[in-house]
């Protein structure tokens, strides 16, 4: 159909050319690059933050930044880059994903991830893992060697062994800092919800490389004190992340549950795709009017176009998030009003 | 944003009565009831079909229609009568579901499914649980009962058993019948892809009840001889399940990753809400134009608005199905060409 409507088109202006048609990425000029990240969004609290832990969470995103942007300026894909900050967030304790993941109900992290393909599109995920050091090169995997697109639980842990992967303890991702907060959260009980100042969720980005191809990954720990066996958005195809070259890839991090209703990343590139929005404004429609209206304080987003258009925005306080646009400016943000 | 766009409407348009930009069902004249069901879709060769198998998928889709046409014409809601089909579905051996449930690798059933409220909307859904007789209810439970939307494993099964749900053995799926397609395949290897002539996929029901709400489900077993962990897009919101009564109420049945990538169900209500197409053209462009484009024979999907518009449909040779319309109509088909 949309072909059809593209050979219709072509008729109806004799004056396009056949490139303006065609989806694949130009070949002569480099695309431009451009990348977003984030580390999480919630009530972050100025007052409650110490210069200390600004200058960490600071320092550990511009440095994920770095690791992204540094493969899309030597020539690498969308797709690795992506994969590297993650990678680099989920090696990062201060980060919920990887070895600083959250600890659900029994005091074990239980990790979810995604990764997809503009190009394609192609994705893998895998959820409800608990002895994988990096959960978005198993979800990697899972797109690379497997038919699957979602593996969860001990499968998703067979397939890693299957793959070479070695498997850590239980142990790494109990680190004292997120042993603490679980037994706080666990004593007040019915105060979890609103519970800690500390910013929480998810970690994720989203590039466009030379090729023009666009990318988008995410990975966490989830919910502390969640029930074992809750999967949110992250790894869902759709909700947490998605990807595709024909409108936007997008990296979701919030209060799961409405992410999966909303289905959140992909109705930002439907937005796109179906009503052609500027991706700002798909953005804003599906955080400020659809989430905020669903409930308060649902979380945030960051998504990119192949024109390099970077949105990183977010209904809660703050959103842990940095970039570096197409013109090479760089900016690494908390706050609302930072930058 | 979509409210603003209404209320600049009505005042554009001063003889419109504000009903017209209200969501609510209405409340006067009771709505038309209409279901439709679906028992999966695949490869399907009449010449192969018996005169008994074909009795017996005719009988049981006839009694699983039934069954959710009692609820919606006692005035019962859809949601109630989406979740009767499914698990009348998957309580007869002869659907790839429940007690009918292919077995995975391990010679096991691993189950996923997920149900959708129309109206707020609410969703619950589970995946790769191996002891729950009637997974569509445990969804309910998650739904209605916990502050998730997807649970997954032993963890879905501890839930179940918080909410006094009786497990059962593994044994109860491992019927004769799957035993030895799982055999079969194991033995066949390579060519388990176009696998048996019997139909599998994937069990669901969406409908509309007398207060206009929408409601889906789905309930599968996945495929033979899956890779332990492997989830498909039954349990995935948006990817084989979805209801908003905004748009409409879909379910699929097919190969699950490119459901997965496609984002099908929540992509043929996105063309009806943002592109305003009449919804046997939105099933027809996911179904023939984008799912036919990723891979041929990558199944069907039925959908329902809440006009009580019915649309099945597939790009297989046959889907089983069976729908009752708002005019009472009932049809009962499993080729093309039927009826």
């Amino acid at each position: 159909m949309s072909r059809l409507i593209a050979a219709v088109l072509l008729c109806w202006l004799p004056w396009a050319e056949p490139a303006l048609a065609a989806a694949p990425a130009p070949a002569a000029a480099p695309h431009p690059i451009a990348i977003a990240i984030h580390g999480g969004a919630g009530v972050m609290d100025r007052a409650k933050m110490t210069p200390e832990r600004e200058a960490a969470y600071r320092a550990g995103l511009t440095a994920a930044l770095h690791a992204g942007y540094a493969i899309l300026e030597s020539g690498g894909t969308s797709l690795d880059a992506v994969a590297a900050v993650v990678r680099t967030l989920e090696d990062d304790p201060l980060f919920n994903a990887g070895r600083g993941a959250v600890l659900d109900a029994r005091g074990d992290a239980e990790l979810d991830a995604a990764i997809m393909d503009g190009n394609g599109p192609r994705a893998g995920a895998v959820a409800a893992v608990r002895h994988v050091k990096n959960p978005i090169d198993l979800a990697r995997l899972v797109m690379d060697k497997s038919p699957w697109v979602l593996l969860v639980g001990e499968g998703a842990e067979d397939f890693a062994l299957e793959q070479g992967v070695v498997l850590v303890s239980a142990d790494y991702f109990r680190t004292e800092r997120r042993v603490q907060e679980l037994h706080e959260v666990q004593q007040r009980e019915h105060a979890a919800a609103a519970a800690s100042a500390l910013p929480k969720g998810t970690v994720g980005a989203v590039a466009v490389d030379r090729a023009g191809n666009l990318a988008a990954a995410t990975s966490t720990g989830g919910l502390t004190n969640k029930h074992v066996g809750r999967v949110g958005d992250t790894p869902l195809i759709g909700a947490g992340t998605y990807a595709n070259n024909e409108s936007c890839a997008v990296s979701g991090t919030g209060t799961g549950e409405y992410f999966i209703r909303g289905v959140v990343a992909y109705d930002v590139c439907a937005l796109v795709h179906y009503r052609h929005l500027p991706l700002q404004e798909a953005v804003n429609t599906v955080i400020h009017d659809k989430l905020q209206h669903a409930a308060a304080n649902t979380g945030g987003l960051i998504a990119i176009d192949r024109d390099g258009n970077i949105v990183m925005d977010f209904n809660t306080s703050g959103m842990l998030r940095a970039a570096r646009d197409l013109h090479g400016r760089e900016t690494v943000a908390i706050f609302r009003d930072d930058k």
